[in-house]
């Protein structure tokens, strides 16, 4: 039994190649004919609750203290952690906007990422306080970019502010191995683009049958 | 004549150590005695919207062709870009959370950064497609971060996905020279963090009276 969480994240439904990676990733992942169990949080569909001052001050204060309000605030919350904890592989499909990640997915992050729940906090262990409590999962990110040479020694790779992003948050939502597949070069519409998409795609659906079968993923 | 916009985002009101810092930088400008026009955009307060697919099919509908509807849409966009257009120094105060910008003010960029004004796209351009409409504007950032070492060097640089993000976006807010006055160690609450505190008060005063006074800076 394999417990996947797919987030996607494109303000684009129809035209949008983070879905459309994803899908392929799920196609592969059905190749197996291996049970798999899947939860889908669209993102774009259900923004989260951007994070406001009552946010941080229930996340700080301890359960039994918690009034209803602060329990009733913690919602999206809760739900958010516990479609992470339940889950064996993580597919974050996104698109890049602006060299870094929507609006949207970073507010599913500072909705995750939270003390008590998914780290802890001792300043007793010295300069490094924090540490996960998830753990056990396989990331996989699933991007989309209009521009290109995102990757390590490209030409553009000072400016990805998404994917870098993402392998530091990787230990926060229990994950130690990070999978990438990227089409790059929309916005040129060109060859290069064509080539990149046949590219990611073929390893999207590639990815899914091999991480589906892999004993590592699959925990339980 | 100084035209100055201030964006913050921090979701703490009163203990907002980003904040402070932004109070302080004003402070500064106010010691100069100059005229300066203020702007405040507070994203905490009023979050931008999260960009759906219709705002992407709005951008990229050419204006003589958008219906009222879209052109609602465009409301806070226009507004955004039209404060932004106005001012000479642009100062964004910020926390870093979760090792990068909140998503308000992703919310804020995703509205921002708009073809056919923040930037123009022409293939002709060859690899690199897009160009800055915007100039002649200085960018601020003051940031504030529970954990260190995110400078050039630091043992935490290559998990800062905030301030470097920022220097890629500066051109299409029309920024070529990027100032960063941060404090570090808040989660700490140790003498490191009381020193990183006082060093980015008084860098942050002093920056403001400086650039307040800047002939480069005022540019009218």
């Amino acid at each position: 039994m394999l417990n996947l969480l797919l987030i996607t994240a494109s303000a684009r439904r129809e035209r949008s190649l983070s879905r459309d990676l994803a899908a392929r990733f799920m196609s592969g992942v059905e190749k197996t004919g291996l049970r798999v169990q899947i939860v889908e949080r669209d993102l774009a569909a259900t923004p989260p609750p951007l994070l406001s001052e009552s946010h941080i001050v229930t996340f700080f204060t301890p359960d039994a203290q918690r009034s209803d309000d602060q329990r009733a605030l913690l919602g999206p919350s809760d739900m958010f952690i516990d479609e992470l904890a339940g889950a064996d592989l993580i597919v974050i499909a996104t698109p890049m906007y602006n060299y870094g990640m929507p609006a949207s997915l970073k507010a599913w992050v500072d909705q995750v990422v939270r003390i008590g729940r998914t780290f802890s906090f001792d300043l007793a262990r010295g300069d490094y306080p924090l540490e996960p409590m998830l753990a056990g999962k396989t990331l996989v990110v699933l991007t989309a970019s209009g521009e290109f040479g995102f990757a390590a020694g490209g030409q553009n790779a000072e400016k990805d502010h998404l994917v870098p992003h993402l392998h530091t948050l990787a230990p926060y939502l229990g994950a130690k191995t990070v999978y990438h597949v990227g089409v790059e070069y929309q916005e040129f519409g060109d060859r290069r683009f064509e080539a990149s998409l046949a590219a990611a795609q073929y390893e999207a659906t590639a990815l899914g049958q091999r991480l589906a079968r892999a004993p590592c993923v699959r925990s339980r």
